[in-house]
């Protein structure tokens, strides 16, 4: 964002997010046949306590846009962080967690939808770095199904 | 976003809305001081069938970064948009609402927020476009007041 301020002292603990990542992952779930695709995240601050975060997927095959979200990660004291995000298939989730060390756990406290969006119940992401390496992990209960494994990625930081 | 590909066809009566505005606004609500602002906002699609929205604010006087939101607004058919928001205040936003001319009408279906958040019961918003010139307005139900005037900017298209 502009003029790059400093970072506020609140996300100091979440400094080791911040910058680009790119990379690849797959998805899987029982409703739908399994899928690989690319991946861009962002993780940015304007000087204020959050982080602005975005992301987008393409297909390996042929750059056709695949997924995206956007949303904001806050550390609020002692290690609890608090990530909102909205998705264009019209689901927003609101996430409590932990961030220790490199590594950021989260679930949903609320997932909410419009009236024409799938059902989606409940997620957690796992959220790991390891010097130049971002992995994470997506599980989800969605569509009746109980809550398991739906995404895997890894991304390097660019 | 990349390489402009066509509009989806389910946008086209959210076309007006393309692009990058920017202006001036002014906030009130009965637990604060009245406050000015500069805005941003836009407007991206990738080929696909929803719009990406963006807002970040700042402070007239010495740019210092005020509030963001993020966003996507779908077109669901028949005029039927629907519209989620994530805020890096912890709160997300799902609206449904129409579309009529080059005009927008939403109200909240859902408001969810993290643990720490202030309290947000439900919004409006008016959006109006009439040629270069996007204004909008803002109503808000919040920390115990019932819905009334928040939010009020006009933008010009940069």
């Amino acid at each position: 964002m502009a003029d790059h301020p400093p970072l506020h002292e609140a996300l100091e603990p979440l400094a080791f997010l911040l910058g680009s990542w790119e990379g690849a992952g797959s998805g899987e779930y029982p409703t739908i046949a399994p899928f690989r695709y690319c991946e861009r995240i962002a993780f940015g601050h304007a000087g204020k306590p959050f982080l602005a975060y975005t992301q987008r997927t393409w297909a390996p095959d042929d750059g056709r846009p695949l997924h995206a979200e956007s949303g904001y990660l806050r550390h609020t004291g002692g290690g609890a962080v608090e990530l909102v995000l909205a998705h264009p298939t019209g689901i927003v989730e609101v996430y409590t967690g932990r961030v220790e060390g490199a590594a950021l756990r989260l679930a949903t406290a609320t997932v909410a939808r419009t009236p024409t969006a799938k059902r989606v119940d409940a997620l957690e992401r796992d959220i790991d770095v390891d010097g130049e390496e971002l992995s994470y992990l997506v599980r989800m209960a969605a569509v009746g199904q109980p809550l398991r494994h739906h995404l895997a990625a890894t991304l390097r930081r660019t």
